[in-house]
């Protein structure tokens, strides 16, 4: 499957959750599949911290190229294109192609850097709407996501309610714990302590805070991955014995490293602060006295929610709270606790059991 | 209880595990209560990461500067000053009085810095033997230590076999999972990116890597407390409303940077290097194809060991894999997994089932 990125521009300013207002943006995204003729078979995607709008397929001339869920989304798949018209939208605030800090502020003809706004899983949401009324998609025939991208799965679901029928909210939570925000705080302490950061304005001066950015994501691929699984990958190997030095010693050392300098290569630094703060303020039930339950009364979907079991960042328990408040709503949700070893990240991997729920969980998708 | 820090200066070479020899140190120590006629009293207490031989008591100048074991160390208390003769040491490498990176070099007159040497749980052994010389005392009553000061103990009994009487090891593991071993190096990346660490020769330059070290400590801080503490002590409790900025918005955000800053005006960067290496490297099974029991077989000490519930840097299973080593050489083993719900910072804290376990196979041991 080729894909080609598309990108759309919006000149109606988006009123943000802070207070700021964003006079005009881009929204980088792709598609897969054919819009049916009444417009009701569209499915849209929502990507998680370091991903973008390349959901599924490859480019014509990069033909490496893989989208980040191919393995969910295509012919015959899961989410099948055959039958499903799928969008992939890279977020506000990203760096692969949507408007963002990386993006030339038109007011000052330099990159946005510091000063481009925080952004919300609500102004994502808004966004994406947007991108909806452009598409001519009145109504989603579903919106699905894993992570950050199930929390705005679930944001559709009640911020717009009349226009999901299906929202599937995979290895997500109600919001962060205390846990999860200290871990995102680390992270974005150790990018503002890269004296590459500059407060924020180093593109204008064409460097970038690599070490920094290396670290944050060490930091969160740490909590990626289960303890039992980096465990039975690495455990206590040595790459060459014990040196006595500061060098990667062990193979752990080595693979972090690596992961962490090539997310530094290619991820924006200012993107990665907006990105987690985006995941510390989400919180549905903040409106509503810290009912969760009272939050998502408006939506009318089905649901999907999955979780996995050795998911340390976002646990079971996390998705539970989600189901519980959404059967307290009598909303129509089915909830799969699906065994894989693999930690946070299992849903991006393969799973012949998770892969065959979205796969029925869809297939009684009316559309 | 009053206590003096006191330095001990030692001019035979001590050999390091890796290779290299220490032509003389200092070992800091302090020492509570009373040697008996035939020194068979003494405890000695080791000191996990960014703790000092500072165990107990107060200082006459310095009537705030509590020991950070006060709980359990002194007249009347589980280890009883009334009974015991207690030691506290400060380990080689640290940067509280004991020979380390801060020290002046004699080869150079200039601070060791980069140039300290590596140094392990076996050489801190080493070194505290020699102090038991020193100190007269050819046999401990006990040796006991909490997280890497359990490591401390558990080495005693093997590498000193004949001269330790009862071992107490406490929220310790038989070595450190990968999961442990890369929040360790995440710390050490975020140290040596610092611009101020200059390749660990920053002493000579008068200035701090403090930034890398709060960074590395707010990850550490991370592992001691439990999810479940952090969750009720600061939940997603804001500071001062959201502010859609990168200040300290939430509690535990403020917290943890508080704490990371305090850590980071008194602690070593040098030291903090070495002593997550020395953790790393742990490992008695090692020399032995893997079997802790075998390397566990030459102590002849009454054991204590003690987990707690809810620490998941070393959770009760890496005790109990301890536990199961002695079982199976017959050694005599007491092992008490505590409930309690701080963590791995529950060895440090108030607990009566902790401290009575405690106080309890101390009344047994024969002095």
């Amino acid at each position: 499957m080729i894909a080609s990125p598309q990108v759309a521009h919006f000149t109606e300013p988006l009123p943000l959750a802070s207070g700021a207002t964003l006079r005009e943006y881009d929204l980088a995204y792709e598609t897969y599949g054919t819009l049916n003729a009444d417009k009701s078979n569209a499915i849209l995607i929502c990507h998680a911290l370091n991903a973008s709008h390349h959901v599924a397929g490859t480019y014509a001339d990069q033909p490496d190229n893989i989208g980040w869920w191919d393995n969910m989304v295509g012919p015959g798949k899961p989410v099948d294109t055959n039958r499903f018209f799928v969008i992939g939208v890279n977020n506000l605030g990203s760096c692969f192609g949507s408007t963002g800090p990386l993006t030339i502020n038109p007011h000052t003809a330099k990159p946005w850097g510091a000063d481009f706004p925080l952004v919300t899983v609500e102004d994502w949401v808004d966004s994406h709407a947007r991108l909806m009324d452009w598409l001519g998609i009145a109504k989603l025939a579903a919106v699905m996501g894993g992570s950050l991208g199930g929390m705005q799965a679930m944001c559709w679901a009640y911020r717009y309610p009349q226009r999901v029928a299906n929202a599937l909210v995979i290895a997500a939570a109600p919001n962060l714990s205390a846990q999860n925000i200290a871990f995102n705080e680390v992270a974005r302490q150790a990018i503002m302590a890269d004296p590459a950061f500059h407060d924020g304005t180093f593109a204008e001066k064409n460097v970038k805070p690599k070490d920094g950015l290396t670290v944050a994501r060490m930091i969160g691929h740490i909590t990626y991955i289960s303890d039992d699984q980096m465990e039975e990958k690495f455990g206590r190997e040595l790459r060459d014995g014990l040196q006595y030095g500061f060098g990667s010693e062990f193979q752990i050392e080595s693979y972090l490293r690596y992961q962490g300098e090539k997310f530094s290569e290619y991820y924006d630094a200012n993107t990665y602060l907006r990105v987690t703060k985006a995941l510390d303020y989400f919180d549905p039930a903040l409106a509503h006295g810290g009912d969760l339950a009272k939050a998502l009364s408006p939506a009318t979907a089905r649901f999907l929610i999955v979780s996995f079991t050795t998911d340390w960042r976002f646990s079971p328990a996390r998705s539970r709270e989600i189901v519980k408040a959404l059967l307290k709503e009598k909303k129509n949700v089915t909830y799969a606790e699906v065994d894989a070893p693999h930690g946070h990240d299992a849903f991006l991997l393969e799973n012949p059991q998770y892969l065959g729920v979205v796969r029925a969980f869809l297939a009684r998708a009316a559309i």
